[in-house]
């Protein structure tokens, strides 16, 4: 067993201490690396990087590796795509894909690649406009701002725009991206070696995963030319060497006060973790009822036993009194400098006490805001396709600054790719996955709950699930269209029971997001600003704000760690792999890797951990070395880095990565690949800026 | 939805007050009573009660209602029974079971019921004997004396002799029972009735369920006579009405020091509900793989359930930091007080930090315990008896003050009745069960470890619980019988895949056992024993200790609470429960009550609440009046209730209980159960010690 250390990290408070950050490639602590690893990557190095690394709206990182965008990103990224091509009689998730040729990639009905072409700070822009206000006043203003500046900004729908809230408010900037949606599929595995070692496994080191898959990316039709790639390394990664990370770690709550890590400590993250429990009980009894039941379940499967362990392993570090003692110390250090200073403390001086009561109140709160708004208590997909047009019937006749905020313009584009997706959707498990919640809401809320009892009546959840997910008719993408362009006169006069249900559900799902926004959210939102201008001005601004699902590069070394007294060696070998295969899931490697065990070199490297300092959302990311060429391929971090949503423990913490030999050796001697190792050369060039290392 | 409010309580350490308290009928406060309610029951009726209360064995309370061995108790505390009798064909939960002769009463075939008849103080003995020992030695001679003391208590099959730890270790009562061990199912409701509004209303109020089944329990193949019983009230009870409850309360921790509390709310408690959860999502889904899955595994699921939301309300009543707080208080003054005296301080002042160190221990050794040795990693019955058979064949020859606590010659008789109980086993359901927890055996510990290792081999959870499942002949009584005759010897021979198992698991399971005895129980009770001491000497011993599932009797009154500004009456009435049919599971009224609503007088009280301090275990209990008559039948604690683990709280926390006019109504007017209401005539002389209330 493994017992998950973690030491405190004055993140945001102090400068980054070892390899530690997140950080922006317009702040990057290029001295810093330097004096450590004799290697200082120059503002050019960070743009090629920056242009080369690419983010899936979806939720993962990705790069391009080739001049014909080709993407390079995790098997478990690319996942709901395979399955969503696949059918009972072709299971891509079982048997894994190749397009041979060209014509044989498949689009992706819901997959998204974004380039992060800009960035502008916005922070003096959004400041003027909310200065002075509070409550109802500065939230609407602050989202009314943020609006326009994403729309001005937004000039196509190949051009995504995001205003990103750094430092919890301590700046804002503008993201620019260039947005691919016309994405393909072009090779991934078997599930069974992409995710060799499941659950068990997951979070884990040593592994032996072969955890990636390859997308192209289209514009009008063809390959789209991407001018900047990350080349293929020659030697891939060595233990010790420096190493990088460019992707987009999704969230950290390193900055976050003490109140609101109490919060999540002992009101959110145990509530999160019994229903996710609960969930993973009942999903993989439902993968018993069949196999068609168990392929299409798979992926909602991978994805509760995911959440729920990395969850269970951020709550333990906060469990961990030490640490979160070493949290509280840091607070009232701050807290005193800022009381010591009169001006200060006028200026910043009630912030944590502000916070504090806001969370106090998000308790009374969070299960409706949980429940009725955030999809708890309705988990379905065709639920969640009617709520979006019975809403977008609402906000899109408002004008762009007064919608909810992922109904502006700038977002038009991934809503629709999102509402009109072709992707399949299994009545079956959308009963199952609705009575549960449904169950969870009348078990939360009580029977006799006013919104409990208007919502189902004298039907029993599974009533209830049953007659609006055979009812309805929104599987067909082209009921979704009509009713979208009808508009409010479509959805009033729609007899669908799910549209029905959405509009049931409706006034109170405004109601309590509308209370959360305007006397919780816009109360933290513009004391975490307060709290972050007093950071800066104690510890001045030469650090890493916390990670906001947006583009960051990282920097570390190939290097192992210490676990319950014993060394653990950084890289692991191909014959690891088939040692570890007994034949039985998780543990049973698939037919095409026995097949070829004979021709693999097995002292290949095929998996490895750095010091890079990483989180959920930069699964996918390019590895690279100095040259800026692809070393490995980011899956994973150990069960150690899962406390990193807090701190960063270099002892131990562990970004986990495939190692670059092993893809290449396995696409050519497993796959006979021979197409994609053709665009995946090592290149004859080295990178920009390259030194020498001292 | 409702927020559990605890108060501080200082339990075991200051005098009680309000109707706080589960008290042992030789330590009563019948004077504090008397100065309250103007009613102070003398020892006499103090022992008339207990005679006349009943322990069931499994873990519930019941009382005798009749001289001829009528029980009566909850219909959950019989429906391990009800289910065990039915069959796919015979389905007793779901139509109930009425014996219209003493012929048609049948044998539970797993029921022992438990009539405390003397209390002893041995506190001096086991003093005596463990003087000066720590550690193993200290844990193997209490154990010894403790095996002794019952042994020669326990001069037949007839008699169940139980040391009490009281006072966590302040004080040793050698409790004598009567045992009945032939106990007869004479009446159960629906279970549709019983447990009307389900989980979502367990722990609830207002309630409207008829939660009741009688038994009756036999000697020498007829019913037994019965000198004390309770006589029915003719008046049930009446909002402000003095009332008792005699039963047995599982287990409080009120007097547990901070660092057990700390290790309960940030580490046991937490993993239980996590695990509880998953597993809750496991066999709900489980029920809908056919109708005689879901009736053989409905009495799992209520109990899961039932646990589940148990821990989860107490897990709330310590996160509440108030509460917490004064917990911590509360211990910082005894120290102080202690510290404050040389002989005390030299006595008891490190007691609490050795406590402390303990629980630091177990949180390494937990996971090993809970699933090796606690079963855990093995959730199956079938396991259970071969690990019974194995264990026996090496306990039973050794002395019997050196064997397991549990193979002490006192205990034989409850081991039999378990061991060779020929109550069903349902192999799919066992499969289920063991696949599940073999699953978590190796999330918890890692694929790595060498017990998972050792266990598993190259068999997934799936393919070993199968193979072992279908493999053993122990569903069969007799094949359990002559393995436990044959000893030693026919252990080592049999050929049994599950006896196997078993034996491979026991090295292991031993020795954590061993270590968590010597190292960490003994340490714990020890320096418990000690803290109880000091208590003792500070604050005197005029209090109650915490509840360890052995008889005790509390006060109170029926009387209604707040909830959310709003005042909850304290009995609903029969017309409710019509009101709250929707005729959808779990708000389904049985197709006998909706017959007979024409019949029925609906103003009749149906449920009601008391300031009665309770908790778990008490289910069952009888409710009376000072006459020592029936008003009513325990069968739930309010939500608020729950946090009654650890503290009182007399404004919220509320027993549960049917009125007795409820039961007399539907075994009347629903079951015409004329049988059984011809033993339940309400008395016509008073019951003892009545006087007036002032």
């Amino acid at each position: 067993m493994k017992r998950l250390v973690v030491v405190a990290a004055l993140v945001s408070a102090l400068p980054a201490l070892a390899d530690e950050g997140m950080w922006t490639y317009n702040n990057f602590p290029a001295a810093k690396v330097k004096e450590k690893y004799g290697f200082e990557p120059s503002q050019q190095w960070l743009d090629k990087v920056r242009l080369s690394s690419a983010r899936l709206a979806g939720g993962c990182s990705a790069s391009f590796v080739s001049p014909n965008g080709l993407v390079m990103t995790n098997h478990h990224c690319a996942r709901g795509c395979v399955e969503q091509l696949s059918t009972a009689d072709k299971d891509f998730i079982a048997n894994g894909f190749y397009a041979k040729s060209q014509q044989e990639e498949v689009q992706c009905p819901a997959m998204e690649v974004n380039q992060l072409t800009d960035i502008t700070d916005v922070t003096d822009r959004l400041n003027k406009a909310t200065q002075g206000l509070t409550g109802k006043q500065y939230a609407d203003t602050l989202k009314a701002e943020m609006a326009k500046v994403e729309k001005e900004c937004a000039t196509s729908d190949e051009v995504r725009c995001d205003v990103v809230t750094l430092y919890q408010g301590g700046q804002y900037n503008l993201y620019k991206y260039r947005r691919f949606q016309d994405v393909r599929l072009v090779f991934a595995p078997e599930h069974a070696i992409a995710f060799f070692g499941g659950d068990p496994d997951n979070f884990e080191f040593p592994r032996y995963d072969l955890d990636v898959s390859f997308v192209r990316v289209y514009q009008d039709g063809k390959p789209a030319t991407t001018e900047n790639y990350f080349p293929w390394s020659k030697a891939g990664a060595k233990e010790g060497e420096l190493t990088f990370v460019s992707g987009n770690p999704g969230r950290t709550s390193r900055g976050l006060t003490v109140a609101e890590l109490e919060y999540q400590r002992d009101v959110a993250m145990p509530k999160q973790l019994m229903a996710l429990a609960e969930f993973r009980g009942m999903i993989n009894e439902y993968q018993k009822r069949g196999p068609e039941q168990q392929r299409t379940s798979n992926n909602m499967k991978f994805g509760v036993e995911n959440a729920f362990k990395a969850i269970k392993g951020r709550e333990e570090a906060l469990l961990d009194k030490k640490f979160f003692a070493s949290k509280v110390a840091d607070e009232q250090a701050l807290r005193q400098k800022v009381a010591a200073n009169p001006e200060m403390k006028k200026k910043y001086g009630a912030a944590w006490d502000e916070i504090a009561k806001a969370e106090e109140q998000l308790k009374n709160i969070r299960t409706e805001l949980n429940y009725l708004e955030q999809g708890q208590g309705f988990s379905s997909q065709l639920f969640n396709i009617a709520k979006s047009l019975v809403r977008a019937s609402e906000e899109l006749p408002k004008p762009n600054g007064e919608r909810l905020r992922e109904y502006n313009d700038a977002n038009q584009p991934a809503f629709k790719a999102q509402l009109f997706s072709p992707a399949p959707i299994y009545p079956e498990l959308e009963i199952a996955r609705l009575e549960f919640s449904l169950t969870k809401l009348r078990e939360e809320l009580g029977p006799d709950h006013p919104f409990v009892k208007k919502v189902l009546g004298k039907e029993s959840p599974l009533t209830l699930a049953t007659r609006v997910v055979n009812g309805t008719q929104l599987r067909d993408p082209k009921v979704r269209e009509q009713l979208f362009k009808g508009g409010k006169q479509a959805i009033a006069a729609s007899q669908d029971p799910m549209i029905k249900l959405a509009q049931l559900v409706e006034p109170d799902s405004r109601a309590v997001r509308k209370n959360f926004e305007e006397n919780i959210e816009s109360v933290i939102r513009k004391n975490s600003e307060l709290v972050a201008k007093a950071k800066f001005e104690v510890y001045g601004t030469n650090v890493y704000p916390d990670a906001t699902f947006s583009p960051r590069v990282s920097y570390g070394a190939v290097q192992g760690y210490m676990e319950n007294g014993k060394k653990v060696s950084p890289i692991t070998y191909m014959s690891g792999t088939f040692e570890r295969h007994t034949g039985e899931d998780p543990f049973a490697l698939p037919k095409s890797w026995l097949d070829a065990k004979g021709k693999l070199k097995l002292t290949t490297p095929m998996d490895f951990v750095t010091t890079n300092d990483i989180i959920g959302g930069n699964s996918g990311s390019p590895m690279i070395n100095k040259n800026a060429e692809i070393v490995g391929l980011v899956f994973d971090g150990n069960i150690q880095s899962l406390g990193g949503d807090f701190g960063f423990d270099e002892s131990v913490n562990r970004t986990v990565a495939v190692h670059s030999d092993a893809i290449l050796e396995a696409l050519q001697k497993v796959y006979g690949a021979t197409r994609v190792i053709d665009e995946l050369r090592p290149s004859k060039q080295p990178g920009v800026n390259a030194k020498p290392a001292r």
